[in-house]
């Protein structure tokens, strides 16, 4: 898909007639407002060479339209009832974006009620629309010191219309949705149906993966807190698998498509032999392979210690007559269901090791629930709160089909189809998996593997 | 000082014949190697509208190299002498970049030595040139987990020819300068000498600024971790100064120039009532100054709490005759002493709600060392360590008299003369600066204060 | 004070007759009730030789009444009323013992109410005794993850009979107070003031102290946090002084006549070289004094990291003709008011150094409110819980007059006015200090100290 | 076994004749030395009944000899090789240990040499004893900040010749062996083998147990630290089942015998339902039983979190016919294999609920290494240094065939063999168990278990 400034363009709901509650706020004599300029956009590309490729002139640049504050909004906060909705898998700071959404919207716009949505898109069922919580500055004031989300989530869409009806029954004119993948095509979805109607409600989606794979954002929200504990676990199989005769530490750690998680983990805990992720497929066997890279490790220093992304070898999995391969189902949110890559590793290299007399104690953690349910750290605190006065903003301007997004260090809109066009991935020949080889010393590839697909460059 | 094409280029020692040692290393059938391309470059405006200001072809647009490995070096790798030295105050992962440093240049390059130069820039003098430590990676294997840094550090310049004759005598090629404004000053003198002398030596900057006021990078190393524990130190007074009748906390943080801790650590830790920097002025008496808003929180809510940059309001002590105010001196790095502004607002504040019959408990808290003292957080770790992988490029490609940043999400390579050709500030019209307001629905303006100088829009 | 089982024997008002609430939810076919047996005691000495020393038969050895439920209670819980109070300064755990108080009375006793007074005693005045705060189980769910307590504090006693007035005016059956040596002080006046009147109200201490200073007690809650977090500043001052030209870091902890947090703060942080507290004297000048000691450490190797208790050589400033030298006041508490002694060192130090060639980078931190405002941590939050069921079993079996305390790792009931009796000190001939000498190797005395009182072997 | 004076002795190796090398440090002209008066002795009960039941002069009751350093010495420290071991499964403090001993023999004591023995009593055999680890001050000098042990460790015993020939040949005179149950009952068969020889070989334990399950042992090490980070799991699952429809959130702790992990972390975390431990049989089905409880659980508040240690229910899973069932064989150190108790609870529950129409979701963590792994905390790290500081004393002053441990907050020595005579559980009638019941609100007994075994009181 080629972008360009046309489908770079969000959606508005029409024009925006009513004055920010911020002008009474903001003027002072000398501070100009913190609006921002209706015209200028953030580009879309950072390089020269990236650029040229469009040979445009630089006002047609592809490029983002600029979140923030207006001076004029669409809506006017005193009608206004917003609803918000948090779908999929847990991720660090799903509290903190609620807060920061119900006091931007209560204490600055001042809007007539907040509704939050019972346990993801089943909250916008028929069945589910009227058990909702009241959001008040009072009910959120402490929420953002607990991981979790308050409003529950869960995985799977829903019927299109029956989420409008809820929206249009409970009288909602803005809603946010909170969500991944799955969480933004749903969002799309209830846009269009929306359009199709002819109503006036607002859409706006706020980008969430643990996994750093939706694209046209420097770094999703949750990602910093989720890798930094995620060290914890390199941490400990390290000290484990160091502390046993021939010690094998593997740490499995989130990343069905994307290896972000495994790889700043790697850096950041600095202890790992091996790191495999889904972007570079791997092979077991062979003088080059996994295995005998394993034997060496533990010849050499006596342990080992590797790091696995969930979605690493996934192609090792159907090879070998799993029971996932006729007809890997998937899960409620459309997720293929990944084979157990962790278990694998763990039989094969058991059985390598032993075969060659270095028969070894094995340490296995599988830590997920333990990495993803924590509370935002300070960083991603700072980050959830300002993506929430972004979207709050945008919001109230009219903008609709939208996400917000931080797009090299800019808030940005994006149009809500493209955060689902792509998929955020780790550029084997980028500088982030250059360093990762760097500190772990591993060869660039393990045996003869299949050929990888290419991604464009990520942005991490 | 006008940006262009021209003075954004970094200069070279002259070309580069030597097969860089990673080629073996990345070459595989199908990974192209990661080396940069020489052409590429990273664009410095992120806007449509700043990129238009410069009416250029794109491909002259103003832009920094791009940094990272090369597929041709300019150094042998097995005749260089390499030196670090560590400058100015304490941020958290200097130890981190030391490590970096030296596991690229011994494992990867294979560089024949690696120096350490002792308490600063003062290592570099006749004196202490010959007491330095030899980097090994076994010696550096664990100061990562430490804060402060192993070679110690010091302010204060020294004679540039005497710190070229060190490098000179102990033979040095390419030598790490990690420091701040102060640091890159240096590193700017010392690369002039050598290049006056003709001399074949590669000075590579590590900018380091605890309070993110270098330009050109998005954020500086240890500017994370630093924040994170300030919000502690928020929370303490917070909790002291709810517990006490008419409790006052106020938290003096770091912040010479920029607020930029203070402001990302009243959006973490989200319970401060009012932030004050140094790039906005603020009148203490009037109906509108501080301490009749002061007054207000605490006859709302029983207390308040201040969160104060160190070098806010210095305008206020010149009026108030303090010793600093006839020739404030500057210290060893020639900063300007900055008067004390805690002390100040604790007087005038207790003096104030005294006098209004509010008698306060006074809680003021000034962690200073206990926040930059820590070691590196997750992110940090692997932001130094990729700064130092870049940095080790940079100067093996023969790079000199240039620092490693990272630029909108890319490392990149910055003339060092740029680093303190400016200051990065909190932009008061900016978004982050709006958050804050936003976060703590303080007034753009306390009182009457005189006008602020206009900032260029900041990165953060 | 000599201690015998009559002067170790608690207070009740009056027999049990109601049947506790227990009853129901542990009579199973196999539990035996978790009854206290009403005969039982845990016995005042540990030792064969203390023991020995009253030359009593076992049975009349000295002994406190061990804590508990009991089979039969004294009150009538649907018409009990509940009042809390805390005092004095901050310490972690105050809102666990407060969260456990509200939950064990409610939840598991049904009494009817439970009133909070706000900011310590001063909330038992007739100005603000309406002004409580209703704690039901709701209120206090969470409130134990934050540090401080909600109801405020403050120091100072009051009026006793005021307070009695205030108890009986808001309906007050059991009155728990939160306090350190004032607090306990307090307690007991107010006891005795009740009984005066023959009033039917239980007073229950919880004896609350950062600095681990109360008797009969095995540790004081919240001590285990603030050493904790005091090592982290140990750590601080340590990268800064090791980080600097002849550095010279001081950390002042909290500890009025205890040294305690600074003896297991040095024990566990293990990179202090001296170490400086109540209990011990010390002479600053002299071949053996401290100074010198000082100046052999910065010699020797490179810098030196002293950790020093509030409470040190206070003899030092009497000497030195400080303004608090005449007649030093009291606080509120009636605590005396300590000069600053790490003010003394700071300078003396300086110029001792300075004199010798050595000039100091000095790098002095204070953290006290940073240590005391934190949450409990784990082992606290344990131990919190536990003595707050234990203080509600008190109450509810018409105990009075009395504190609950943990001896020898039994909660016991020990008599209000034993709390203030004596003073758990450091024993400079105890093993705790024994391995304070071991780890920093400091000598035994620091110069011609004047002589130290004696003090009974601490239990730490 | 009835416990009295006698066989609470601890053998000597013969008379002590050196003069203790303290004796120079300590004497000053007023401290008076810190040594244990040889004739002293800590109370083996607490209470006035347990004294009582032996009716015994109070010269006679039962009592340890108190731990610390003698003023006379049996060995002649620059004659002496120590050697230290670590056995069985990690625990946070073993490097705390190591380094406390090597330190407090080679600064304080002066010993001739340490040797680390590596991975366990393996490294006692003829095949490995040659491999050792020279010990000294600077070698452990930060091995404290990790977790593991850096002498790695194993499980399983050797043969005790051959253990004592290894002794010999090193040159071993007193010998540390810091282990679990295992690990006692070699080093009680180590110092008979070697006191059928008659040689002069000091063996002193430190016991190590991350359960806390053994006994005359306030707390055993890293029991706090483990409980702590276990409370973290607690909370994810708590975080998991709570946004998740009809949540169910299990953690499985460590516990094969005694409760205590599970109990404490529960108390601290305080978000538990229901806790279950080896010490109370429970019953899964029925009007009471567990499933009941976990249905009603979920139907009234949506979630359950269950608290498992893993030791619970084994009863269960013979009874189910699992392989575990028919010869449930033994681990390398002896221990009965558990069967997987988690395991079957996750496929009961979910059987249960959806049966009755509540489909949940799972929420599972085992997170066992990431426990049992970390560093010593703040507390531990105290307490390891002063249990080293105790065992180097004992030795030293020739004492052998005994453990260090902490018993009723002293210091004191234990036969070996005591060690492993009983167990350390959690008491089902004690107020350890009875603040769980108060906290969780779970029955006493889930449905009609079997009946348990009477435990006497534990200490903690």
């Amino acid at each position: 898909m080629t972008l360009h400034l046309d489908n770079l363009r969000v959606r508005r709901l029409g024009e925006c007639r009513y004055d920010s509650p911020f002008s009474e706020m903001l003027s002072t004599k000398q501070t100009s407002p913190h609006y921002v300029a209706e015209g200028d956009r953030v580009l879309l590309e950072d390089t020269v060479s990236m650029l040229a490729e469009h040979s445009l002139p630089s006002g047609e640049a592809p490029s983002f339209e600029a979140a923030g504050p207006r001076r004029k909004i669409y809506f006017d906060p005193a009608q206004v009832t917003a609803g918000i909705v948090t779908c999929g898998g847990l991720c660090p700071g799903l509290n903190n974006v609620i807060r920061g959404l119900v006091k931007e919207l209560s204490v600055h716009y001042k809007v007539k009620r907040v509704l939050g949505f019972r346990n993801g898109l089943q909250g916008l069922t028929a069945e589910h629309r009227h058990d909702t919580i009241e959001l008040t500055p009072e009910r959120v004031r402490d929420i953002h010191s607990a991981g979790g989300t308050i409003l529950g989530s869960s995985r799977g869409g829903q019927d299109a219309d029956e989420m409008v009806d809820s929206l249009v029954l409970r009288g909602v004119d803005v809603m946010f949705v909170i969500g991944g993948d799955g969480g933004m095509r749903a969002a799309t979805l209830l846009s269009e149906a929306i359009r199709a109607r002819g109503l006036d409600i607002a859409v706006i989606g706020v980008p969430k993966t643990i996994d750093n794979d939706l694209p046209f954002t420097d770094q999703s929200f949750g990602f910093q807190s989720a890798f930094a504990r995620a060290t914890d676990f390199i941490s400990a199989v390290s000290v484990e698998a160091a502390a046993s005769p021939n010690g094998v530490g593997i740490v499995k750690l989130m990343g069905r498509h994307s290896g972000f998680i495994a790889s700043y983990a790697t850096l950041a805990a600095n202890s790992a032999d091996i790191v495999l992720i889904p972007e570079i497929p791997f092979a077991l066997g062979g003088a080059d392979g996994l295995l005998a890279h394993v034997e060496q490790h533990v010849r050499a220093k006596g342990f080992v210690v590797i790091v696995l992304a969930e979605g690493a070898g996934q192609d090792l999995l159907d090879e070998r007559g799993l029971p996932q391969q006729n007809g890997r189902g998937t899960d409620a949110s459309g997720n293929i269901k990944l084979g157990n890559i962790g278990e694998l590793l763990k039989e094969r290299i058991t059985a390598h090791l032993t075969a060659v007399g270095l028969a070894p104690t094995m340490r296995y953690i599988d830590p997920s629930y333990a990495v993803r349910s924590i509370a935002a750290n300070a960083y991603d605190s700072v980050y959830c709160l300002r993506l929430a006065h972004a979207a709050v903003h945008a919001a109230m301007a009219g903008r609709t089909e939208a996400a917000v997004a931080r797009w090299r260090r800019r808030f940005v809109h994006v149009p809500l189809p493209l955060m689902t066009s792509r998929r955020n991935q780790v550029d084997p020949d980028g500088d982030l998996w250059m360093s990762v080889l760097e500190t772990t010393c591993q060869p660039a590839e393990f045996g003869s593997a299949p050929a990888r697909e290419r991604v464009r460059t990520g942005f991490c």
